[in-house]
């Protein structure tokens, strides 16, 4: 699998990707994720997820520079265009192989996130699909994930807005990547960094990072030491409701407890103890924790 | 979809479920997924995912009482054999519905946590496939999740051993939760908490919980801020390498930088500038941040 996300922000654009792909875990492989595409008046990235036989066509026909209706990279009028370009160079694969991938029993899988910047527009960035088509990022939805983005999300929709300063959002991909590291042994290291920083036009900040980067192997530590402290500050749950602010055993409000089957007895039908939503939580919480309401007591 | 997950620990077992449903984004429903099953020697939770049409007949099989060679849940001699009830319940309606399942197109998809307590036997823990197979946790890997697993996934990995306490790893399970409400939409509330203590045999701590109980609110806003807390007391990246600690600038062993590539000169093959692993660190920092060193040497 892959893991590979891509911020557009207020002062610029931050792409970061691991570098494992598998088919099946005996075929471990270590291919790049990220392509950079630089002249004068123009800076690209493309992330690519999904089949590498794909996502290797779709960058070859984009380094050969050819053209669609006249256009490449190289000669687009803004990114939009360039996106389509990323775009069409997906359905040209798409034509030469969806037919014979579909008598393999295989889909034509193909994620891509492409960003960058043309001169005289502002960085932008796209996530574009395995039909050719694609969305842009917008300063409400800022960030695009491709591959296994589940176990990085949360904290990017924690910590991450459009008007992060591109130092904190680094470090904030570089959490969302530890993460999915963590939990998923089909991504791993090394990853590839950029970080771009509006109108340069070039690739400013950019790094190639394994475990022996004293900043990732630092956020790799600490970030676990941070993640178990913020939980062991936060209160352990009171089940007698002596402590208000932790208080779990108040009932819901609209949905009485779960009912416990009891076996039939003399083969008739099962006996349910329905606890209803109106058992008040007091009275549950006498039943359940009697001892910690004694403590109370005295 | 549905997020549940089943801790198995040195103390006893822990449940907790959401309860919404769907079947398209305008099809949303609240149907609970915890079921349990108590009686003077036993006590038993099923926690289900997946289609609802599969998970409710197979709760209703076991409901019934009915026979698999001899047995149900009230005469399974132990934990053991209540899951292969289980699993022959799932395999009932398969054998049921499958045909007609796979006319329409719908995969048969049914994933349960079953979990509890036969008198004389230590608690145990199953997770049961859609075949009815089934394998248990073990000290070294002490939970299961179905259904929408891995937003919540990484806070259990960092915090999670067989060693540790009911009242903490309920609070784990509630922030796994929050993290994945907070992520994907298909995940609702209430929930249904359960803390089963060991050799009680009983339904101990029981709950449902809304987004009024005291404690989940209190997770739900502590945790973004201690979360955010722990992110911002982390440093942010050295691109200068002024800060040793928290340099980000070292290039990785084994892998070069992405190379960059440039535009086909003369309708030549494309120009690429790879950046080789020997580039030293140094020289691409200065060149990257160049006032930050200025800075540094005032």
């Amino acid at each position: 699998m892959t893991y590979c996300v891509g911020l557009c922000l207020k002062d610029g654009l931050v792409f970061l990707s691991d570098t494992r792909t598998n088919a099946g875990v005996d075929q471990i492989g270590t291919f790049r994720k990220m392509s950079l595409f630089q002249n004068k008046d123009r800076f690209f990235t493309l992330l690519s997820a999904g089949n590498l036989a794909i996502t290797q066509s779709v960058k070859e026909i984009l380094l050969q520079g050819q053209l669609f209706k006249g256009k490449n990279l190289w000669t687009a009028k803004n990114s939009y265009e360039a996106a389509v370009v990323v775009g069409d160079a997906i359905k040209q694969v798409y034509a030469q192989d969806h037919l014979a991938l579909e008598k393999a029993g295989i889909d034509f899988n193909c994620n891509m996130i492409f960003g960058g910047q043309v001169k005289g527009e502002k960085p932008r960035l796209f996530n574009i699909y395995s039909a050719g088509n694609f969305i842009e990022a917008t300063p409400e939805t800022c960030y695009f994930q491709i591959g296994e983005s589940k176990y990085g999300k949360p904290i990017l929709d924690r910590v991450l807005n459009f008007n992060t300063p591109l130092n904190l959002a680094t470090k904030c991909a570089l959490i969302s990547m530890d993460s999915t590291l963590k939990s998923n042994i089909s991504v791993g290291l090394p990853l590839d960094m950029l970080v771009y920083e509006k109108n340069s036009l070039k690739a400013t900040k950019l790094v190639t990072l394994d475990d022996a980067n004293p900043y990732f192997a630092m956020i790799h530590q600490a970030w676990g030491e941070k993640l178990r402290e913020a939980f062991n500050s936060i209160a352990e749950p009171s089940w007698s409701g002596a402590h208000k602010s932790s208080d779990i055993s108040t009932p819901a409000k609209k949905m009485g407890m779960v009912p416990i089957i009891h076996p039939p007895s003399k083969a008739k039908s099962p006996r349910v103890t329905p606890i209803t939503k109106t058992t008040p939580a007091k009275k549950i919480a006498k039943k359940v924790a009697p001892k910690k309401v004694t403590v109370k007591k005295k």
